[in-house]
C-alpha cells in the first residue's frame, strides 16, 4: 500500500450539494462549481458530503452519486478529493467507503457516531477502524467535531490509540476551538506526515500559529481566496497582514452568526458570491430568507468581498 | 382511509435486534421472540427499529428485514406492529414509510431528525409530514426524546400544530420527564383518540395519573408481566400496590443505572431473562460486560424477578 | 435534642422577598403576607430566602433581617418557618445557620455550591454537615435543585449517605422532574420520617403518587387554595377531580412559560392575585414587562383563579 | 478622575489564597508569595479572589481582608493589584468594590452573576455597571467565563454596549476558546487602550496572534517564567520558538487535566513548585490527593520545570 500521494494541506473546501428547487440534486453545476473553486477562489481540494453537504441528510443512494459526480468533474482539476463517509449505520458507512474507493476518491473521512455514542476511547476506534478496513488503499481522516456529535473524546487521546489500528490514517478535520487539544495532536505527532486540519473557519489564524498544516471549511468556498492571501501572509512572517485578513473575515461571520448561519445560509451566501445556485437546504433545514440574503449582500459589499462583476 | 382499526394502548415492547455473535442480524430467533412476548409477559404490541431495536445502526436494507420479520411472524399473534421509520435523511425515512405500509404495518412512528435540528415548529411538522405521506394509510406516530435528539421543541406545541398538516396523526411515544408537557399533550387532546404513550418506564405511574394511555419501553420484554400487574392495579384504584410495583421495578432499574445502563446491557438482561439469545449490540455500542450480567443477574433474583425455570 | 416537633408536611411557600421600587427590602409588607398566605390560601409553611425569596441575590445581612422579619411575623400564625441558608461561601452558609437558630426558625435548608462543584457525594455531605453543624437543634433540608446549580449528584444516593453525617437531617426539596430519583428517596426510606417535598408545582400529582409527603414552591402563594383543593381530591382517592385541579394548574403555568416566566414574572403575578406590592426583582433580574403582566392578569380571569374582588 | 495610571500589560498571576490545614486563610505567606512573583517568576500583577482565589467560596469579611493583605504586601513590589469583586449579590459587590478603592487597589473586576443569569445583554451591563459606580476612581474589567457561569452573552457585543455606559470600564479577561468573540473585541476597540486580557493558559500563543494585550490565569503563579519567555518570542516573531515553550507548557496541563486538574490540584503543584505552603482547598473542594500531587512533581521534573533547588 502506498499512501498517500501527497500530503494533503493549504485550504479543502466543504463542498455544498446543489440541488433543485423541488429538493433533488442538481449535478448539472457541479462542473462549473468544481472550476469556480480552482480558478476564483484558488481552491484545489474538496471534502465532499460533509456536514457542509448535508451529507447525512441524502440517501446512501445519493451520497455514492454526489461522490462519483465531484470526483469526476475534479479529474485533471483538482488535487485532492476526500469523500466524507461517516453514517450512523456501520454497515452504510462501510458501503460508502468501498464505494469511494471504486471511483478514486483520494481520501475518506468519518465523523464519530453520534446517536448511540461510543463510550470510550476504544469503542470509537474499533468503530472507525471498521469503515477504515473497507477501503483499505485509501487514506483515512477522523472528522472531529464534539459540538455537532456530542462525542468528547479528545482527538489527541483519539490520535495516540489509533496509529496502530488504522494504518491508513493520515490526519484529521479538527472542528472545535480547543487549542490544548488540538496543540497537542501537533505536537505528539511531528514526526508523522498526518494532515491536522483545523475546521473553525473564523479562527484559523489562531490554529495556523499552532501548527495546523491546512484547512477544512464552508467559507473556503467563497472567502478562498481571501483565506489564501491570509495563508500567504503568515507564511512570509507577516503577522499584521494575516491578522487584518482574519478579522476582515471575522467581521463578516460574526456578521452572519447574529443573523442566523449554518448550511441553509452558505448556500444562500454562496449562490450570491459564485452566481452557482446552490438551491435550498433539504429538511430539516429550512431555506434561507431573503431578509437574510439582502442583509448579506449588502455585509459582503462593504466589506469589499464581492467582485467587480459576477456571472449568474 | 380508515383509521385505525382500533387505538394503539396498554404495553408496547420497543424490541431489541437479535444479533449473531458476529454482528448480523439474526432473524431466526424472531418468532421465539414473539411468543415470549406474548405468552410469558402478556404484551401484544411492539415497537420495531427503534433506540432498543438499533435502529439507527442498521442499513436501511437491514431495516426493511427486520420490520418484515417481525410482521410476518407476529401475524394472528400481535396485536399492533409499529415500525419507527426514523431517519437522518428524509429520503431514507420515506422509503422505509412505504416498505412498512408494503409489509402490512400497523403503524409508523418518526423522531425528530437530530444531526441537523429543526429550527422550530415549523420545519420539524414539515420534516414529520413529508414522511407521513409517503405511508398515506398507516397511523403515524410522533416519536419525542429530548434527551437524545437534543431537539427541545416541546411536545404539547407540535401536537397543537401538527393535526392539521398530517392526517394520518394517531399519538406519540413521549420519552422525557417532563409532565407538565406530557400533561398537556393529554389535556388538549382529551377529545381526540390520540394514543399518548409514555416512554420513560422507570416512572410509568407518575404518567398513567396524568393520563397516559399507554406505554412504549425496552423494559416491557422482560418486565411486561409485572407492569402489566402495576396497570391492573391502578386501573382498579389500588395505589399502594400499584405503586410497591412500581418501587420494585425501579429498584432493578436504579441498580442498573448505576452500573451503566443501556442497550447494550438491556440485551444482555433480556437473554437472561428470557433464554433467547439476543446477541452482541453493534458498534459503537459494546457488549455488557461479564461482570455486568453477573451483577444484573444477582438482582433480578433477589427482586424475585426470574421465573423458576428459564428456557434455554 | 429533640427534633422535629412535627414532621413537614402539605404545602409550604416558596415566599418572594418584597422590595421598594428603588430595590430595597419592603419589611412592611411582610406581615400582611403571612396573613394572606393563611387566611386567602391556606398555606401555614413557609420555605424563606430559596430562589423565590432571591436569597442568593441579597447581602448576607439582609437575609437575616429577612428571616427575622418572617419568623417574627409568622409567630402564632404560622406552623413552621424553614431559611435557606444555602450559599457560595461555607463561611456565610455556616453564619446563617447559627442565626437561623438564634431567632427560632424551625429548620433551615441548604443547597449545593454551584460555583464550585462538590466533586462527588462526599465532598457535598461534608459541605452539609458542616453548615448543618452550625445549627444543631435544628432540623436540616437539602434542597435539590440540579437544573439550577448543574450538581448531578442523585437526591438517592445523598440520602443514602447523608443520615449517619448529619443527625439534624429531615428531608428535602426536591425539585427535577426525575421520579425515579425521587421514587427511591421516598421508597428507600420509608421507615423513617423524613420530609420529601416536591419542588415541581407544575407536576405535583405525579409526585404525589410516587409518595410525596409535601411540596414547596413558588406558585403556593397564590394558587396554593387551588392546589389544596388537588390535595384534598387526591387524599379522597379521586383522581379524577385531583387531574382536573392539576390540569387547570398546568394551563396557567405552560402559557406563563411561554411568555418567560421566573423570579420577575412571579412577584408580578404575586402583586396582581394577593393585592400585596412585591417590587421589584433585584439585577441581574428585572422586573417583568407590562405586557407580561396583562397576558397573566387575562389568563388568570379566563381560568377564574382571581376571586371576585381583590385587596390593592 | 484620571483612569488609569498605566494600561494592564503582560502577565498578571490570578493568585491563590493561601490556608492553613484548619481551612483559615493564612495572611503570613502572602509577603513571600509576592516575593516569588517577582524575583521567580517575573510577574508583577495579580488578580486577587477570583477562581483561583476561591474568593466566591470567602466571606465578604474574608475576600476584604485577603485583598487588603495582598495590596499591602504588594506596595512598590508589584505594578498592579485588581481585586475580583463579583458576587451573586450586587449589594456586596458593591461593598467590596467600595472597599477595593479604599484600600488602593489597581482595579477592579466582576464576573456575571450566575444563579440568576442575566436574560440578556442590557441586564448585565445594568449590573456591571451598578458595582463599577461604587468605586468610581478604579479602573474596571469585566471578568467573562462562560464555562463557569452558564452566561452565554458574547465579550464582544457586551464590549459594544459596555462603554457608555461604565466609564471606568477598561478592558476584561476573557476565559474562552472563543477566539472569534476575542479577535472581535480586539478588532472593535484597537482604537481604545482596553487590556483585552486572555485567560486560557494553555492556548495563550493562539490569543497571542489575535492581539491579546497580556493574560490572567493560575499557571502564571508557577509558570510565569517560562510564559514570559513565550511572550518575548512572541514578540520578537521568533514563533517556532514561542510554539516550543507553548506545546511544553501544554505538554504539562494537558497530563494534570487528564488526572483531574482545578484549583484544589494548583494549591498542591504551586506549593510543590515554590515551596510556599498553599495549603488546602475550602470546601465544597477537596485536598488534592497525594497520588495526584506525586504524579505531577514527576511530571514537571521530566519537563524541567522544576528549579535546580527551590526554597522551603
Amino acid at each position: 500500500m502506498a499512501l498517500p500521494k501527497k500530503k494533503l494541506q493549504g485550504l479543502v473546501a466543504a463542498t455544498l450539494t446543489p440541488m433543485t428547487e423541488n429538493g433533488e440534486i442538481n449535478f448539472s453545476v457541479i462542473g462549473r462549481y468544481v472550476d469556480y473553486l480552482v480558478k476564483d477562489q484558488g481552491v484545489k481540494n474538496i471534502f465532499v458530503n460533509g456536514t457542509t453537504g448535508e451529507g447525512l441528510s441524502l440517501s446512501v443512494s445519493e451520497r455514492r452519486q454526489v461522490a462519483a459526480e465531484w470526483v469526476a468533474q475534479g479529474k485533471n482539476k483538482l488535487d485532492q478529493v476526500v469523500i466524507h463517509v461517516g453514517a450512523l449505520s456501520l454497515k452504510e458507512s462501510q458501503e460508502l467507503a468501498r464505494h469511494a474507493a471504486e471511483i478514486g476518491a483520494d481520501g475518506i473521512a468519518v465523523i464519530a457516531p453520534f446517536f448511540f455514542k461510543s463510550q470510550n476511547k476504544d469503542a470509537l476506534i474499533s468503530f472507525l477502524k471498521e469503515v477504515a478496513a473497507a477501503a483499505p488503499a485509501l487514506p483515512f481522516y477522523y472528522y472531529h467535531i464534539p459540538a455537532l456529535t456530542g462525542v468528547k473524546i479528545r482527538a489527541e487521546e483519539l490520535l495516540d490509540g489509533i496509529q496502530d489500528k488504522i494504518p491508513t490514517f493520515q490526519g484529521l478535520k479538527f472542528t472545535d476551538t480547543d487549542l490544548l487539544d488540538f496543540g497537542q495532536c501537533v505536537d505528539q505527532n511531528h514526526q508523522r506526515q498526518f494532515a491536522l486540519l483545523f475546521g473553525v473557519d473564523e479562527q484559523l489564524l489562531s490554529a495556523l500559529i499552532m501548527g495546523a498544516s491546512g484547512a477544512v471549511g464552508s467559507t473556503y468556498n467563497y472567502l478562498g481566496k481571501k483565506t489564501n492571501q491570509m495563508l500567504e501572509a503568515f507564511e512570509k512572517k507577516d503577522f499584521t497582514t494575516a491578522l487584518n485578513y482574519q478579522f476582515c473575515i471575522q467581521r463578516f461571520i460574526n456578521y452572519v452568526i447574529k443573523l442566523g448561519f449554518g448550511v441553509s445560509q452558505t448556500k444562500a451566501i454562496m449562490t450570491l458570491v459564485s452566481g452557482i445556485p446552490m438551491g435550498p437546504p433539504r429538511l430539516p433545514l429550512q431555506k434561507a430568507t431573503q431578509e437574510f440574503t439582502a442583509n448579506a449582500e449588502a455585509k459582503l459589499k462593504s466589506l469589499d468581498f464581492l467582485g467587480p462583476k459576477k456571472g449568474t
